[in-house]
């Protein structure tokens, strides 16, 4: 039996992909790259030849557990952790963190977001090996393991991770995060060639993470501890939902990572993106011969450089426009610019 | 009891408004201006104070049946007739021209299409009244009755007549009609005074309109007058539908109006439109402050001169557009530039 676990995280609702990722179908369930497969299948898929079925765990909220059960039926519904609420990354990840311990105290961990692509799955599993079996040496139990992508461009969309470059070997001590920066910051990250981007992946020993959460998040494990007893059991989820909200809301990476004195990287090229926004979903989709990507039935005419995402079962014609996204799904449609995609969020608040 | 009788003719698709009307849905029952009231509610509703109730009779295809006694339910089943197949308009009133002439041999009649937009109703009533009390005189039994619009543009979407503007009188007789023309021409005709748009309403006697049928169409005639003692029967519908296909797929403007040397035409002036385009729409519609014609539920942000059309049941966020039609309606979506709106028709082949 495997002591390999893989947490993923499933809680988002993904207003950025508005209509397509709505509350009551959030992007991680949308296969909005059209391969055929949702996020969180893809995600599981990339993850099954490193982890056994029975071991991965999806925290997600309540409203999307059948959802889950839906897209990865290998699953058993205990397999599917619900959270009474949005409470960031740090909460989530103690919750898998103590259903884990409750059937093996010496697991070995990753986690992961559900919405990410990657397009080289083989490198991927091979970076994520190299990384759980680098926190199961006894040297490095207390390592908590970033994935840093190497980055192509100045992208100001995501945080970067500097590392100490002149460290031999395949990883690199941690030496800051960074927020997103601007363009220019963005621009120096890239030629130094000592940042990497932080993909929101994290490998452990239960025994560091635990550690961690023990040192620098001390109520929240408080807590958790109180009902160390009922993980596993079937008053964990009564438990979970009297306690969930009183857990501090805050990122992994805020809560834990920055404050940790042992953190590491490994520099990974595996082809990724967050997928985080139309532009990137543009990116990374087949292009007809006037570099529009379609998805639906429709019929473009003058038209260049444009996101057209149509649901099954509807009909577009779209003429006339450049650089522009036009989305029909749910009873709702969206037609924007495309370098303008950043305020929906603004706009759908106005409906 | 009055002999007076209004045939209206809604047997068109409408292609021109997809997605709003189509074959299922075309455009004679939707309410594009937002009246509150179809084309087809309000085109019997401006015949009322002319033709009882019971004196109308609407031309359609047997599938939109059912629909016409929705929007109408005043009348009864029998005034609707329903056309097999298309054959134009030719057949179309002669069919009705048959039915009412086996009930009222010396009837006048004004012949009308279901989807026009009338503004100031009381003018169009002592406008059709006066013509039809012109085709009762013995004097004008024969006479063939339009009216015809003045114009108030160069319009390049409409028929002309072109009438004798020397002749005194409200009724004046007609010089020939004339084909929609370019701007040029257009322009010329605008200028000299003497042409009107043809506006597709007809008023006749039935003794004038059967004779012209007799003259100018005789194989016509012979096929109706086969089963002449069939109107007005149970055995009416088997004997159209078995013959209506061999009739002659001609308008009644080149079958009767363009070879008939009775013409006379109404110059009118009561606010007059075919809302044949989105652009007519838009003209006849309610702007906001950003000139916008907006109809559902719909945030524009960034957008002027922009018609936006969505359906009942769905949400729209659109942004960034000028001069643009979006329209939502029946799983079908269009987004196009206002000005190329004449292409719908191609595209949706291609859809």
């Amino acid at each position: 039996m495997s002591n390999r676990f893989c947490i993923i995280m499933a809680g988002g609702i993904g207003s950025r992909f508005w209509p397509l990722s709505k509350n009551n179908y959030p992007k991680q369930f949308l296969d909005v790259l059209g391969t055929g497969k949702s996020f969180i299948r893809s995600t599981f898929e990339r993850f099954l030849p490193v982890v056994p079925a029975e071991n991965f765990l999806v925290v997600t909220n309540a409203a999307y557990k059948d959802m889950v059960l839906e897209h990865l039926p290998e699953l058993k519904p205990e397999q599917v952790l619900c959270e009474p609420m949005r409470r960031n990354t740090a909460p989530c990840i103690a919750y898998a963190n103590y259903r884990i311990m409750s059937a093996c105290p010496d697991a070995s961990i990753v986690v992961t977001p559900a919405d990410h692509l990657v397009t080289n799955e083989r490198e991927f599993q091979r970076i994520i090996s190299m990384g759980m079996d680098f926190v199961e040496e006894p040297a490095h139990r207390e390592a908590l393991l970033t994935i840093g992508i190497k980055p192509s461009r100045p992208e100001t969309g995501y945080g970067y991770i500097n590392v100490d470059a002149d460290e031999k070997g395949d990883i690199k001590p941690v030496v800051a995060f960074k927020e997103k920066p601007n363009l220019e910051t963005a621009k120096e990250y890239l030629a130094a060639g000592s940042y990497l981007w932080n993909a929101g992946i994290f490998v452990w020993s239960m025994e560091g993470i635990q550690k961690a959460y023990r040192s620098y998040l001390p109520d929240m494990v408080k807590l958790f501890d109180q009902g160390r007893s009922l993980f596993g059991t079937a008053k964990e989820q009564e438990f979970i939902n009297e306690m969930f909200g009183q857990c501090e809301n805050i990122s992994i990476d805020y809560g834990v990572m920055e404050r940790s004195q042992s953190r590491y990287t490994i520099p990974a090229d595996f082809g990724w993106s967050d997928i985080g926004t139309w532009g990137s979903l543009f990116e990374h989709t087949a292009h007809d011969e006037h570099d529009n990507s379609v998805s639906g039935h429709a019929v473009l005419e003058g038209t260049q450089h444009t996101v057209v995402n149509i649901e099954a079962g509807y009909e577009a014609v779209v003429q006339g426009l450049d650089r522009y996204l036009v989305a029909l799904r749910d009873k709702s449609l969206l037609v924007c610019r495309l370098e303008d995609e950043q305020e929906i969020k603004h706009w759908i608040e106005k409906l």
